[in-house]
């Protein structure tokens, strides 16, 4: 490699064959999973009517190395491994004598990472015999992934899309519909969730956890339907952990090693995804990097929430997970970084946080776009809102290497492309947008809604 | 490579180090472009006001490798060699004996082939001192590409939109924006040419061919300014073979030899980036495909129109051009497939046809949309309205192997995703795309409008 070199590229057979579950090396468990009726940790059985049992499995494997399927393998290799760049040209524009690295997943199909879980979810439901997942959307990076995803192994798929954004986005819907899925708006009468929802209020605008209720129905009521989940959990967490495994050689490609790794968390699985194999490494005493996750102030799960037990979503539906939370009664305010919109955080990455192995940070959206704009203007691509989250601190991390004079190694995970995010740049350009915080009252009354478990 | 790759992927010390100009291989010279008031050749000078030299160069160059500047190459590292695939899965739902590839333009920052000539054209005016760069844009895909570059080089990039794409389109105003340039709804009130139209009409939503107008105005009267252009000229279509250079290799890596070279075709650039270097080799006799250029029935200028001089704007600023033509009166309708909406063909695909070098087919935008799906659902790309009539021709070809019980090889240039045309596909799920033919008696009356040149 030359010191010109830009783009770390590893041949195809270097696509891991098998993924990284850092379970297997936390120094303490994680707290099991409860019922919510129970208050006991539930039984894979509980899980089985929603989840094919290979990734029921996956979410209490304490396996360090969880075999890639192959047929899962063939399909990464469209845009896997993707590309680790320098981002030379942003150093030049910041002055800073940081080296800023970039692990970009926007090469895949649908633009994210998101594909990486979709894919093999979709291969595991296929191989139990499914014909049908359901799933719920809000911004539509997920939907669309899936759609993608079922597509190639013959599974319909539908999309509960919350309804205003089914209407204001419809070019997020018109991307599911040419990758084949079916998306309905949610609410819609083919749930009992959605029209007793209609019943009450007939123009409702509908809300993610409406739209949760709405897929989970749907796929619990059908033997031959399943659930699939885009982030939260942990086996989507363990499949994204490709992401990390590539970049650690792609590091030692360019002769160097990440003093700070920074990425985006909202569900937190780009940023496990990238941060797991570098935490795998650390744990053993190999490398000793920062690891800094960035959520936005206007939803401030890791930094301003509590550790502990509570819903995954709004209904009351799901089991009892112990996570950063803001409580599942909190609304956050309709900000731009859809992805990033969510009361709690991935157990796994909150677990992460509670051991002291990461730290978080907030950056409100209006630096997070100004920090996106640079990087477009510099290495050329747009990034995702939510992914202008990771570019900011990192941005902000190069510029306190400048003040200090030190050069670190910094390697962030650029988790997607903008291309469908346009309207957010527009109202960005056109001073729209604004910042958002939270006096503490409001948080707590949204914490003295949490559930008391007895576990606890 | 075993049977199952699906990606052929060069390394980076593959890109290119010369252009192919297959100008140096042509059996006959092109026609001479005329100079419209002496309708004599033009000499260099008389282009000098609106671009570099070295462009100008190129433009009339017989040389049949031009080396490509090292800082160009070290830009075309970012995303070249593009990726070529074999689409097995989109072979499997044809149920057909042809082995289909396509190389895919889509993974450069704006998504299609554009940034190569962008790049090139940046750099060759950053060398020769110049500020500014001017261009218009229809859609936006070129604005786009030449913001990315501009940025890259130091360059202000004034685009000049029309104005009814300016108000229609804000996600690729957006783009542009976020990439860097400044972007003016056109007509404008900058230039003598824009005030004139403001003044006739006060409410002009504008045209291409006002906006090239106001764009070259703008280049012409200020030294430190250039006009770009991103198709239709002899150098950006020797910049675009890049393209067929690397699917060169790539089709030798799969072991394969293309039997159909297939491109759609506005101005040509993809389509002659894609196959001037397999047409060398035909020409020396070393490979026989056939190739075939593939353009909208809503606008068949190589199907239907003549190959006659003609100017290549609507206001008749520009030199006269001997090329494939409709008539530089033609207005093509507002279909979707906005790069292809050209009154004439770069005189070089023109030369091309008329020496029996390739076949050309046009397809109608709603049998396009179709196959574009049909990729879509198989290959997970959406492609651009431009790029489905390629699709559109490659499905066809097989399923004509299909039906003959023949194995043929198939090659087409997917020149770009679909993200940013996504209402046109909206459009289609919804039924509100028509197809389009002409009478004869129409495409007369423009043809009657033709210039008379004395060198004809």
């Amino acid at each position: 490699m030359s010191d010109d070199t830009v783009k770390f590229l590893l041949p195809e057979d270097r696509i891991p064959r098998a993924w990284y579950n850092i379970m297997a090396d936390f120094p303490e468990p994680m707290a099991p999973v409860l019922h919510p009726g129970t208050g006991r940790p539930i039984e894979p059985d509980d899980l089985a009517p929603l989840f094919p049992m290979a990734c029921i499995a996956q979410e209490v494997s304490t396996e360090r190395e969880i075999e890639i399927p192959e047929p899962v393998r063939e399909i990464y290799k469209q845009w896997r491994p993707s590309p680790l760049f320098r981002a030379r040209r942003l150093e030049r524009a910041l002055d800073t004598p940081a080296r800023i690295y970039y692990k970009y997943e926007g090469v895949s199909p649908s633009g994210s990472h998101k594909p990486n879980t979709a894919v093999a979810q979709a291969f595991y439901n296929r191989e139990e015999g499914v014909k049908r997942l359901t799933t719920e959307t809000g911004a539509g990076q997920w939907g669309s992934s899936l759609a993608f995803a079922g597509q190639i192994f013959g599974l319909e798929v539908d999309v509960y899309m919350v309804k205003v954004s089914y209407h204001q986005k419809p070019y997020r819907r018109a991307l599911m519909e040419a990758c084949g899925a079916r998306c309905v708006p949610s609410p819609s009468t083919e749930t009992a969730a959605g029209r007793a929802i209609l019943e009450a209020d007939p123009d409702s605008n509908g809300a993610l956890g409406i739209a949760i209720s709405e897929a989970v129905e749907m796929a619990a009521q059908r033997d031959d339907t399943k659930y699939a989940l885009g982030s939260v959990l942990n086996h989507v967490m363990i499949h994204q952990s490709v992401i990390g495994l590539e970049a650690l050689e792609q590091m030692e490609m360019a002769g160097d090693a990440p003093d700070v790794v920074i990425a985006c968390a909202g569900g937190g699985s780009n940023f496990a995804g990238l941060v797991t194999p570098f935490l795998g490494r650390k744990i053993k005493g190999e490398m000793s990097p920062r690891v800094v996750a960035v959520e936005p102030a206007a939803c401030p799960t890791l930094t301003r929430g509590r550790f502990a037990y509570d819903f995954g979503d709004t209904a009351h539906l799901t089991p009892l997970v112990k996570m950063h939370t803001l409580g599942a009664s909190f609304m956050p305010p309709g900000f731009h970084a859809g992805g990033l919109r969510y009361h709690g955080m991935g157990p796994m990455v909150s677990h992460m946080l509670h051991l002291g192995l990461i730290e978080a940070v907030s950056h409100h959206q209006l630096g997070c776009f100004e920090a996106g704009v640079t990087f477009a203007r510099t290495e050329g691509i747009v990034p995702a809102p939510e992914s202008t989250h990771a570019v900011k601190e990192a941005v902000d991390e190069a510029l306190r290497c400048k003040a200090e004079g030190t050069a670190r190694a910094i390697l962030f995970n650029l988790s997607g492309h903008g291309h469908f995010d346009m309207q957010a740049y527009t109202d960005f350009f056109d001073g729209k947008l604004e910042d958002r915080d939270y006096d503490q009252a409001i948080l707590d009354r949204a914490f003295d809604a949490l559930p008391r478990v007895a576990a606890e």
